[in-house]
């Protein structure tokens, strides 16, 4: 319990506390702070405050506050200083929040400093992102797009099984949830069957549900990280939308992969709930792995996560967001620990603050899909919606949210709401 | 002619003035210069020193040179300026290394604190890359690797002559000139026909005779840079060696591209030649475009620059470096200002410090082709080097340099090398 309150079904409990950036309305400062309920606990300010060196007491003080959160408006520093320096820091916001701690409860003029409304501040991306990579590691989403390309048949590729599937995104467009996307123009062929190509404004505009997780420590160029060693190197998860010019992305893709398909933008949460608090989530993943991975990719405990995923559809006619789908992260067949491993077995470096994302998660019927591509599949099942009208692909106006949570024993650990809005293209 | 002496055939004459950012072997800080000839003017203690202001005399200062120059250890501050900026610190630093500019050339402490010898100084990375994309813009290297994997009917990709082909590469591994590189472990199959596939060190490891060029001033998310204003944003291009790993990517590559394949290392040389001194070897580009490209990437200028570029390969028992092609720029189908225009024109923004790899760049016959996969033809016509032994693809202690340069009328116009040598996999 803390001293803050909150609703039983807030995504921040104490349980929780993720990390994010954010400006406050009043000064546009950028910091770092922890969500607690409908609150923010400053860590910029509770680092100047030497909170941290107050509650640590006795023990040895494992990290420098004011270089990790209060000298920096991003959380690459603290994301570089490891797990060790987590843990404590999670105990002592633990402890600074909860209800018999008086340090900050009782002292008006300190929590007026160091303690500010969600409502009055904008967050802002949670890291500077060096690098951001893609996988494709929901077994049901790649054999649906396989089945409607190629066929049930050659669905899944050769590899598909063999290992997580990825690619590089754009690290220079990717916004925090809130930010309008703009609905991308490009080249693209009108009817599949054109002899040309021509240009014009995207007419099958998709959305991708994901999730990502950002890089603590990284590693040295040459060097890689073993999967056994993955989770001291994840520093916690976001929801993502990977927004998806499917018409672009059809006609470029070959031989090379996506490219103006997607870096228009991609969009993530503004929280990041760490791997402590998603302890309690851990699962078995739904479908065992077969063929055995090789040995660099086969993990000592391959595991999931039970993350409820929803996405909402909404607009200016809608009076609420519409469902229009329920997946979960435990239908993830490669896992997080398997995707950073794959990724810099080869030498590849990581660095603190560079963003993975899982690839669309897609459950096995057709009310967990994870893009509209699967849910209408290729447009021949519009989605019905309240105000009458169909949707084949997202028309302009149209704002996808996608929230994730896991339920507890009387509590949620969330990760609130990943939401952008699609604006006309501005040509 | 300038006060400061070098040979005829130097690469970095008074013409050319590359930007670059150097260690002084003395205090191993990081600074921004220019090179020219044997020697490096320091601009970050020109600046200081407020060499800019005592040259510009009566006009306006368009840019501060401690921004730019001083308080940096990188271009990106200098990209982000913009052409006339570009053309006003070209022009002054033209003028203070003149022959007949006495400002430095006789005044001894001032020419001990801006003039370094390039031997006393270790080069580093221009720029903080931000994001890192690669084309795949020559014909012949495209047709090359079609013939070899689809046969000559199949070839082109039906996408290819209707836009430039490109991917998100991995900006964390892009190295500077002469950091070794290590070669890559990872999944791949043995032989293509094999059911599985195994773990283990690269077998056919390959280089890309490529050129890339930085982003100055950028785009705001959503809008684009038309092909016409491409040039504005361009500042200045480097060779690259786009080291690949064969077996590995013709396994992952399916269907999202090169991933591992290539994340483990890409060099680049290490001064920026701009647009400036490369205006004189503008040519016709060798092969005219058709079908004629859609609007948005249609140049009322189109074309290409004469810039011979020479591969050789060294290694401990070679005497001196073996010249295994020699390519030109002007092969590029695709101009960078085409690759700039399409990468924009769906609204991902570019930031300065971007940079855009050309793709490799092949001749039409083998004595020019960029890559060992064509110039070995697969495997089928190994290299005879001079030592008596052969060459399918890389061996550990291999070095491949790349050379690039403009013949001028009694001067060239020169980028120096990208070199890297190849160790053994750490594992
Ligand atoms: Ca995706
Ligand atoms: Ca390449
Ligand atoms: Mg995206
Ligand atoms: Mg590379
Ligand atoms: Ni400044």
């Amino acid at each position: 319990m803390s001293w803050v309150k909150y609703e039983a079904d807030s995504h921040f409990p104490l349980q929780n506390l993720p990390y994010g950036v954010f400006a406050r309305h009043s000064n546009g400062i950028a910091s770092v702070g922890v969500a607690i309920g409908d609150m923010i606990l400053d860590l910029g300010a509770a680092a100047r405050a030497k909170l941290f060196e107050q509650v640590v007491m006795d023990e040895h003080l494992l990290f420098n506050p004011i270089h990790c959160f209060a000298e920096t408006g991003s959380l690459n520093n603290f994301m570089a200083a490891g797990r060790p320096v987590w843990a404590q820091a999670r105990r002592l916001i633990t402890d600074l929040l909860r209800a018999d701690n008086p340090v900050i409860r009782d002292n008006e003029k300190l929590k007026s400093e160091v303690m500010v409304a969600q409502i009055d501040v904008r967050m802002l991306l949670p890291a500077v992102i060096g690098d951001y990579t893609d996988f494709y590691s929901s077994k049901n989403h790649a054999f649906n797009v396989g089945v409607m390309f190629r066929g049930a048949d050659n669905a899944l590729q050769p590899n598909w099984l063999w290992l997580p599937v990825g690619y590089h995104g754009r690290a220079s467009s990717v916004v925090v949830s809130g930010t309008p996307i703009t609905r991308p123009y490009g080249q693209f062929k009108k009817n599949p069957k054109d002899e040309a190509p021509v240009e014009g404004r995207c007419e099958r505009m998709d959305f991708e549900l994901e999730m990502a997780f950002f890089v603590g420590p990284g590693n040295e160029l040459g060097d890689s990280i073993a999967v056994d060693q993955a989770r001291d190197h994840i520093f916690g998860y976001v929801l993502m939308n990977d927004w998806s010019a499917r018409d672009i992305q059809a006609w470029e893709y070959v031989p090379l992969g996506p490219f103006l398909g997607k870096n228009f933008g991609t969009t993530i949460s503004a929280w990041v709930v760490t791997p402590d608090a998603l302890d309690p989530f851990v699962v078995e993943s739904e479908e065992k792995q077969n063929p055995e991975p090789l040995p660099y990719l086969n993990e000592a405990n391959h595991h999931g996560y039970d993350i409820i995923l929803e996405t909402y559809l909404n607009n200016d006619n809608l009076s609420e967001p519409y469902l229009i789908s329920t997946s979960n992260a435990k239908y993830l067949y490669w896992s997080f620990a398997q995707q950073l491993a794959h990724h810099t077995v080869g030498g590849c470096n990581a660095r603190p603050g560079d963003l993975l994302g899982s690839g669309t998660i897609s459950g096995p019927t057709p009310d967990s899909y994870g893009s509209m591509l699967e849910i209408a599949w290729k447009g021949e099942k519009p989605i019905q919606l309240p105000d009458g009208t169909q949707r084949k692909f997202l028309l302009d106006g149209d704002e996808v949210i996608i929230k994730g949570y896991c339920k507890g024993a009387g509590y949620n650990v969330g990760f609130g709401e990943c939401r952008g809005k699609l604006l006309p293209s501005r040509k």
